[in-house]
């Protein structure tokens, strides 16, 4: 059996998102599984040391301008938000509370989330907005809103974080297939002339 | 008449060579001239606050690996110099010096220099190696020679660095035409499709 593609994302990543909506369909053309991983820009930025890029001069305009025009190529609905970034603690706890149940539930949280915060404008920062996309993805919203706050779930997720750390991964979106790393929304046709070709 | 495509490069970047090996073919394709322009990174990345890619940690090793990576899927020769990255301002003038006689004989240093330091493990730091590749490029070299150090020259590079920076250039490969700007030898497939349309 072919392993499965690791895709890590940052629910406040404009181009995380623009994979989100590809990834599944491209690994299922070459019989892969995707492995969904939500992951926090912050303390990976900080081991970097770098930044939002639209927090940088000048760059930073161009890749708003990037972020819409590759969208609108893919033909993906994409609109920068007012807020951004966020912090997306809430959402990818939600996340893995929904993936111990079922990782295809998972995933469409998370795609639900992507469009809310960068399609609908919706503040995925906020616990109700959280809830709503979490019964919508069809998960059990009762078992999960208690958990959202809890020690465990917020350990979790910084073992998520420390786990992408160790694997190398440094921004979002990233992708690992056959332990071969891709990075970026850009590199997404490399990748799949990787899985065509086993590599070059 | 469809206007040219401006083509900003530093000598020192891996990407600006892929782009380098391409762009022209890409124009044609099109009907579209292409103007080539020297610029020296350092001054840009102090404005954006950025720094040479592959002095990030973690984010280092991986643009070293996607450096060779992109070049065996472009079928570019390519390996990363042990003196890397390094200063091009001499590279930058030679270029310079011979654009103002030929446009094809600058271009066609450039892509010397870059083969040089990027398939051959020259330095192109070095008066005599650069005064090499001017000759190799059927360039005047014996009047290019005397000019390489003078104040006019210099000026004439930091001039072109400026305007790159009022141009909204922040790295290389850059590419900008009819308006729209494009950073980054990944998005030669975006600005193809942009020349193919029209826009989107």
């Amino acid at each position: 059996m072919l392993s499965a593609i690791d895709f890590w994302f940052d629910f406040s990543s404009p181009y995380g998102y623009l994979a989100a909506e590809q990834i599944d369909a491209l690994a299922a053309r070459h019989g892969r599984e995707v492995r969904w991983h939500a992951i926090l820009l912050g303390p990976l930025f900080k081991v970097v040391g770098t930044a939002p890029l639209t927090t940088l001069p000048v760059k930073g305009d161009y890749a708003a301008h990037d972020f819409a025009r590759t969208a609108r190529l893919l033909g993906i609905p994409f609109a920068l938000p007012n807020q951004f970034p966020v912090a997306t603690q809430v959402a990818a706890r939600a996340f893995y509370l929904i993936q111990d149940e079922s990782s295809g539930q998972a995933k469409q949280f998370a795609r639900l989330a992507y469009r809310a915060y960068f399609a609908e404008g919706r503040d995925i920062t906020d616990g109700s907005v959280v809830m709503d996309l979490v019964a919508k993805a069809g998960a059990g919203a009762s078992a999960i809103e208690p958990q959202l706050g809890s020690e465990a779930i917020k350990q979790r997720v910084r073992h998520e974080v420390d786990s992408a750390l160790r694997a190398g991964v440094f921004g979002s979106p990233f992708f690992k297939v056959d332990g071969e790393p891709f990075w970026g929304n850009d590199r997404l046709p490399h990748l799949e002339e990787w899985l065509r070709r086993g590599g070059w």
